[in-house]
């Protein structure tokens, strides 16, 4: 018997701190050795010319969510599977709902349910919409299960939290050792912006990106930070799309506060003016925040490479283009206001973030797989099982072509959703192989898996920590416990 | 018949723009001429060895002001014209309350009435506290009437408004042209520090200042500034306490925002250890937002000195200490969530400026007269009529000893409530003389006038302005209204 | 006999803190009173329909230079006086040179010798080139004389100064009360970049813009204020041309530096383009700090704004066109390196910054008269002599016709130079008529002054001080005599 | 014959990038693999309850450096050698100096001598003293030698270069791919400081710390990097002593500029009052910048934290305290001036910063590895032979009982000066073992190591960069060479 099941030989091996030539040698799904060579392996994949990387960590997705009305995101953790298999990811952390009125667990166990078609490892963030004593009361048992995020959102009807009901999930999370990841926009001023732009007879898509101006990503962003400071909690900002937004996390954090920013390919590639296309189009780029310009991508690069944003996720929520279920639900001439946000990009991440970041060189391998996986796997409580090229991690790894030219199209996103926003792109650099827990599950653009092979991920608390000792407002001197 | 009615004659005249020996003839209650010399009045007040400024224009008082309860401050317009005369302040701007599902034409009758015995001139902020569509179709109204600024709270119960209401109130000024001023806390925060404290028996007096840390200021600051910067509509955020509060404010001042900032004296010579004294003494220090500390102190000074913080007024609002109806309205021993915020200072704002910032040189003449005169004046829109020394100003000017020491009382300040939280504070510099339109209202601590001869000042719109003609997020392109 | 020599009745005065309907009574040259109506003059002038504002104060002029080659820049103070009459300048700061090797003395005699042909008002800065101790102990002369700043060049060859010397400079600056004044590039980078273009054949006028991009001069900047913060000196950085210079002098500011800034029409107007034109064309455009683009005048705006730069001088250093003794000088093909730096503006300054800034809306009146006239006289320890409408200031008033539109040409300018940098740009805002003490010396267009009537102007030391008791890295504390 | 030459086995392996239980096989010299379990191997270390580290890169020491006046540093390589390895560290990069009129070769040749007896494995930086022609001729030897970085100092007479001088030093640096590396004080300022102190008669060793305040850091921070700015030249700053210093680099770095800094265990644990101890004790503590405050370490942690300051080395330069060659020779009574500068600290290093690091919380395992190794093994081009736990790096590892306390003493640190100014600190943490290339040198206090083992590190260029794509002031866009 071999002491390895599978050998990965003669790849340059990205580890996120340095790329190095070694073997890797695979054992129970697990990453047992690094090693100059091994030889001593049941089956061996020759790597020779191409770069391993981790598996995809992709730590913001929508998959098969239940909605308030009772229906559910086409996307189901089978055909995102399938999609993420093909970019190169690995393992999602996806969103359980919650609805106004409702309790946790139900939404926990329909969650758990849907996700038993996954091929993809997956952990949750829990959406909390309605902080009642009740609810909060749910979080430990949350926590047992390995959940330890909680969403929310700053906008949105009927998701947006008052301060207070943030301030109330700020508490819980700090009691229960959980991270608290926010959707900053403020929710009037978009209300305001959006009446008004509707009152004007002012309804096309392309006027959802002048209904939420930077401004009112930057005032919320500050809030989220100020409140989870006064508490000492730590935040992930979620898909940040503007400089004026990153600035405020990185003042933030260079007082020390625990905070923590995320942006999204959307906001490295498209524009305001996607949204400008004739007729229905626009809506096929309409997410929120809005794509801004190509001078803000320019900004948001920067961001990055500072270190302010240092998680490249997809927020992938699909919505088909035809019929009448996805963007058109409300029909091909609603106001923008009645379209539904969100834009499918599991599969595109990836290749995306090699091409316009490793390939334009405007970062380097290290800083693709840290943005790409393991700082999602840390913050997320994941690393080193997921994240990670070490022994002792999931085998989860990618093969990539670096030179390899592609021209993305939606069929190669093999998801649910009948269009991609980034048709027509070009890019270089490509998976020609995922390795799942030490299993192939997509070579050469065809996916093989079992449905229901992927593993629910209990998640430890963040390990990722700039460390501080420091509370903020003299807080930590207090005689009582927050 | 002489050409002037009045002449100060020797003074050393302090126009914050330089101090120049010069006389000056009044006529008809106006500043009629600066001159070398005039010699054709028929009173000459001699001037000699003292300086000559502007009358106070303190444009943040409470006085006499109708609460929801059905009471009203204890100070009227005749005792606080009194005081005001004392200390050298000749203008005030002061409240218009309104009442939740009330209207504010009864209030602004109400607020005219009561100021009947006004010795001071007086204008008037309408507070809005509930900006529904009848309320805010009053405004044209008070705009006619030259009630120029609308005066909003971001905390305190039940007069806090939601972002939407700001907006609202935001949007109305613009279009009617007014000032916003903005009370910037953040309501649930301190809301629920505030309930954790008094949970956890922490109810004392010097408890108030741990309701409310310098981060909850920050917070609602950016805020109130990124919300009128998404409509580009002029803000004053008051009572300026700290400074990173006071850097949002210069932050924004720097990116073109018209936004100033007001301070006060008690933010420069109070601290929190104040309200630590023993028993209920506390309560006399007990204002929002709450005094800090004294390296806290140092860096209003430097915001001032820089010109991110312009105005600094009083803040009157008193509450007696003895008795039952003032600061102990529910008791000795009520937690300081129940003790009511406010501290009186209409007398002591100008010598406690004169003597810490002059006296210990900290500033200049100059100024002194616009921190306390004229930058409030124009903000107003009351400059030159108010808040200058030239032709055509109402002959509202101050005579000082600059040499004369003090050490403040409370019967120095000639006001209705039982004490000063500056007792015991030496001065340096004193006013020795008050006139009120050319009338010599307070002489060596008497004062002389007739209840009724101060004068209602209807404003112009604000003329202090940092011009730009740049509105934020492209606004000023859009093909709709605003 | 008449109270007063003259009045000015019916106009609008610009005071620089409020603009008001006023006369303007004038006796022995002097303002003597400004009142609501004066009726008791010998002669009147009716200024209905116009803006009175101070006769403008340029802080920073070349006139009748001596140079060390012996010879003398092209203006004289009759051509130069001549032409700022025509501009509504009434007082000038110029320089007297300094040759390494020579002494003080006779260059003042010299300059002092030169300006007996003004017809404006004068002060000098006296340029140190090489600050030995025989040099240095010239310095109390000079404030005897009321010669009270110091002018350095950290760029310029023979000029400028090592760091050593520059801090002998402010010492003995600090020591005698003068302000030292400083222009901030950087030597040795111009010096490495200049040979490089011209080793590569790159010598056209336009590449004296490449020569010096905005890190030399954010460089020096950045270093000349903290040497002077080191020891507490007062500075004023010259000819601020780009944003980035300037935020170091707002991030010193902020931090209680006594550091002002000025710009020049010239970074408001002109581009590195201008420096492009076809032939020689260039050379009328070249001046140090180069002009920038016209996004950075958009950001000089802004520092302006912000009152980071508060005086606008036109640093007029003449060279005409035609001919071998001006810019050509070193032949029409010299290298830029070769071809003398400087560009005429004393007449173009006002209307340039009228017409740019107050009828454009970028600034009010207020701000113009503090940019072109009062700032400058209180940085030149001037003030309220210049740059002030006071009882007691010279009577010098420029008459504007405030909606009389111009182009300029160089026929307009009356100066010696053959040519304007500013020709053919139109301007909205023109003075009609310029008082120095007192005497009309133009109008409409026409100069009547004696060759010689001009005043030596001894300076007191500034007083335009953000006052801060706050010396750089605990040295106050120091037991040691600087 | 075993697969590897030696496991370490059972240990936490600290990579930088996670702490992971793991074994570590070596074969010739080199981590050949990591595993779960490594099971044959000719020789087993047990690290039971260790953690294991990579050895310590300390990329700045001064070791058998040769001084103009003919002397030589104390510390050998050997001695060096022992302390390094009795504190973890197994690489250094040391100085190979320059003298004025001298060339580089009979240095580097000198330099290659002396570190024939080191039993660390040593890399060079190249001192330039004089950038003369001939010199920078020399400067493609030294990068085919592996020699990649050049040293300069801003100040030390006569080390201390011009700006122009800089200049070609980084035009050359650029030029041939070698980093630049800077002692960033203002030289002239700080002299001046020295003479105005002796003049004044104030001597003693605590006015070292008088004569170079923070300012004059900053100073020449802002400028070294504005410069490499100019020419697009990576640069890294030593020594950092003080946040507003920090600050420079990190505005830097936030505009894109390739500028990393530097900080030492004496800026986080000594004061200038060390050096107000009695008599000559003071000079024990005297290097260059000099330590400030606990305010100011407290700073410096905080950059550290932010990432702004992101390699800790040593700065060793020893001195002995005792006879009349080191830190007395010229007299105990020598003033401050003729006191050399430097403290020794090869040895106390890693077990200061795991200490005050790691053990009191400020900071991970991750960053005490990258702190301490892996980013300075980056940015000496010689990542992933050293700093690194990876297949293929050098075997050098350090095992630590992290929770050792000891209370430091000179005995301790095994190096040839008689002192440590770091006697009596206690520690949390300590190294018991020390590999280098696979072979255990240091084990429980004692050093067992060939003379001459050490091996020289040809270094590859810096490979730690922040990419970016933008030059400094269009200069990309030149159609000239720089």
């Amino acid at each position: 018997m071999s002491t390895y099941d599978l050998a990965i030989r003669g790849g340059t091996v990205a580890t996120g701190h340095g790329a190095i030539a070694c073997d890797i040698g695979i054992r129970d799904g697990r990453i047992a050795a690094l090693a100059d060579r091994i030889t001593d392996a049941g089956r061996v994949i020759d790597a020779t010319g191409l770069l391993v990387t981790p598996g995809g960590v992709d730590s913001h997705c929508h998959i098969a969510q239940a909605e308030a009305n009772g229906t559910r995101h086409e996307e189901t953790f089978a055909t995102a599977s399938h999609s993420a298999f093909l970019g190169g990811t690995t393992s999602v952390v996806t969103f359980i709902p919650h609805f106004k009125g409702g309790a946790l667990a139900p939404q926990v166990a329909d969650a758990m349910d849907q996700a038993k078609s996954s091929m993809l490892d997956y952990a949750f963030h829990q959406i909390i919409a309605d902080p009642t004593d009740a609810v909060l009361a749910e979080i430990p048992t949350l926590v047992a299960q390995g959940i330890r995020s909680l969403k929310v959102f700053l906008t949105y009807e009927p998701l947006h939290l008052s301060d207070a009901q943030y301030l109330k999930v700020l508490l819980a999370a700090r009691k229960n050792g959980c991270l608290v990841t926010v959707h900053c926009e403020n929710y009037d001023a978009i209300g305001w912006r959006t009446q008004a732009l509707i009152d004007a007879g002012l309804t096309a898509p392309k006027y959802h990106a002048w209904s939420r101006p930077p401004v009112v990503e930057r005032e919320a962003t500050h809030r989220a930070i100020a409140l989870a400071e006064l508490v000492d909690q730590p935040i992930q900002v979620f898909h940040v799309s503007c400089a004026e937004a990153a600035e405020e996390i990185a003042r933030a954090q260079a007082r020390g506060v625990k905070v923590w920013g995320e942006t999204c390919p959307q906001y490295l590639t498209l524009t305001a003016d996607h949204m400008d296309r004739p007729g229905f189009e626009g809506a096929k780029f309409m997410c929120s925040p809005a794509p801004r310009d190509t001078a803000e991508q320019g900004r948001v690069w920067e961001m990055i490479r500072r270190g302010v944003l240092d998680v490249v996720s997809s927020d992938h929520c699909g919505f088909s283009f035809a019929g009448d279920q996805g963007k058109a639900m409300n029909g091909r001439d609603a106001p923008f206001r009645d379209i539904p946000n969100g834009i499918p990009g599991i599969a595109a991440r990836l290749p995306i973030l090699f091409s316009e970041g490793v390939s334009k060189g405007r970062i380097g391998l290290d800083e693709f797989v840290r943005l790409s996986s393991s700082n999602a796997a840390r913050l997320m409580g994941l690393y080193p099982r997921k994240g990670a090229i070490l022994p002792g991690s999931d085998a989860d790894l990618v093969l990539w072509d670096p030179a390899k030219k592609q021209t993305l199209t939606n069929a190669m996103m093999g998801h649910a959703i009948d269009y991609t926003p980034y048709e027509g792109l070009d890019v270089t650099g490509w998976p020609v192989a995922t390795l799942r827990r030490g299993e192939v599950v997509m070579q050469d653009g065809k996916v093989q898996a079992e449905p229901g092979s992927g593993r629910f991920l209990p998640r430890a608390p963040y390990d990722y920590i700039r460390p501080t000792g420091r509370l903020a407002n003299g807080f930590d001197a207090a005689p009582w416990p927050v």
